[in-house]
């Protein structure tokens, strides 16, 4: 399987802390060794750094574990191969264009029997990710359109994803830089840190972050994982065929199947 | 204006060399310090970066330099802004999906009046150029298909680049990681390099290679750039209106206005 790794914030964030814990796990506490994603969105542009290679001794990982990058919106994903060849074209986050936007999306899980029915997004790569992602955007391109109303596109994409789940295990990020579209068919924990910020210490690496004199009093920043990453917080599970939509920081819609 | 960088070889081959000539200009030796990127196939998987500040200080591009990554065709963009504000949404180069298989574009020029028709490839940022590479993948999409000859398509592209090379100036680079088109109205230049290697010695910062070590004689690599990149070598210049297909190092096709 996989694990994920998502970021929403109200203010331009970087995610070197959490990125760090998780590509831990990538080769070194954990087996995610067949490639690692990430990308930042920043305005409507999307950074992506992807490596085919095991996160934990990624130069490239490194790079991003000590440069802060800043974005309100970042998705992150580490490999451990099930369906499709370890390569480039089958690492994740996955990224397309709809309606002007850019569309980030990442998995963890299988859907061994799922075959696309053919439209226009077509996969690269041979993952059963990248095909749902493409059927995803399909189904979005033919029902609705740039002014369809947030809460229509989010109630399809809840459909979506509950037909998906009745398939297979389907934890999901999805975003188009705006919002953050989360599913937990199996794992999925979160945690949203805002003042008073305090220290925070990683389970993966001997690594003790002090948020406050990173922060400002107004500052909202929410992550939402596989498994927690800290071993000093508590932090929010998902339950199965749970689902919540994340701006800037908070939860702005949720359900359960 | 812009400059633009362009790798096909036939063997995996790193672009460290020619990457770190041409960032140079990025705000040292040249003025296109309002952003940069690069766009490698690894397979039909693309490794990009990209940066909204000037190459010649980046982290990430220092990276780049240094860390050597292997593709057989690679696209380098540094921008000097002209249409559209400088972000990572108008960072060249730009990728979209067309029949299962990654296209990368980067466009060195200006047509100040083109105005896209309205098509299934939205441009995300607001250049021209990202505007073009849409209004180029929305004909295709349109006239050909899949399993259109590559002659066909190639034509098409062609007739394309001469209608907007009508308009404006249009030095274009375009792959779908098979092969790499180029075509140029004002400025382009390239070198076929190929056993015997010897050394080379970059125009823009103290930095000599000697490829013997680093190739095998079967190798061939080429390098297309807007301005030669090399001071002890003997570069290609391109006519106006003339262009080239290249694959696997070598030129497959070419034609002039």
């Amino acid at each position: 399987m996989c694990e994920l790794l998502a970021m929403s914030a109200n203010t331009p964030t970087d995610l070197c802390f959490s990125f760090t814990g998780l590509t831990r796990r990538g080769g070194d506490t954990g087996p995610h060794k067949d490639g690692w994603g990430v990308a930042f969105y920043e305005g409507k542009g999307v950074r992506c750094f992807h490596d085919a290679d095991a996160s934990a001794s990624s130069r490239i990982a490194e790079v991003v574990q000590t440069h802060p990058i800043k974005s309100e919106v970042a998705l992150c994903h580490i490999r451990q191969a099930n369906v499709g060849d370890i390569c480039l074209a089958n690492t994740h986050p996955f990224i397309r264009e709809l309606w002007g936007r850019y569309w980030v999306f990442a998995h963890n899980g299988q859907l061994s029997d799922f075959e696309a029915p053919p439209g226009f997004y077509e996969a690269v790569g041979s993952t059963d990710s990248e095909a749902l992602f493409c059927d995803i955007l399909n189904h979005l391109r033919c029902h609705c359109d740039r002014d369809t109303p947030e809460e229509e596109v989010i109630k399809r994409l809840v459909a979506l994803a509950n037909a998906y789940a009745g398939q297979g295990v389907f934890n999901l990020l999805l975003s188009n830089g705006d919002w953050l579209f989360t599913y937990c068919t199996t794992k999925m924990a979160c945690i949203t840190r805002r003042a008073p910020f305090g220290p925070a210490r990683l389970r993966d690496a001997d690594v003790t972050i002090d948020f406050e004199p990173e922060t400002t009093p107004n500052d909202i920043v929410s992550v939402i994982v596989t498994e927690p990453l800290t071993s000093d917080e508590t932090w929010d599970i998902y339950q199965p065929g749970e689902w919540r939509l994340w701006r800037k920081g908070e939860v702005v819609m949720r359900g359960c199947r």
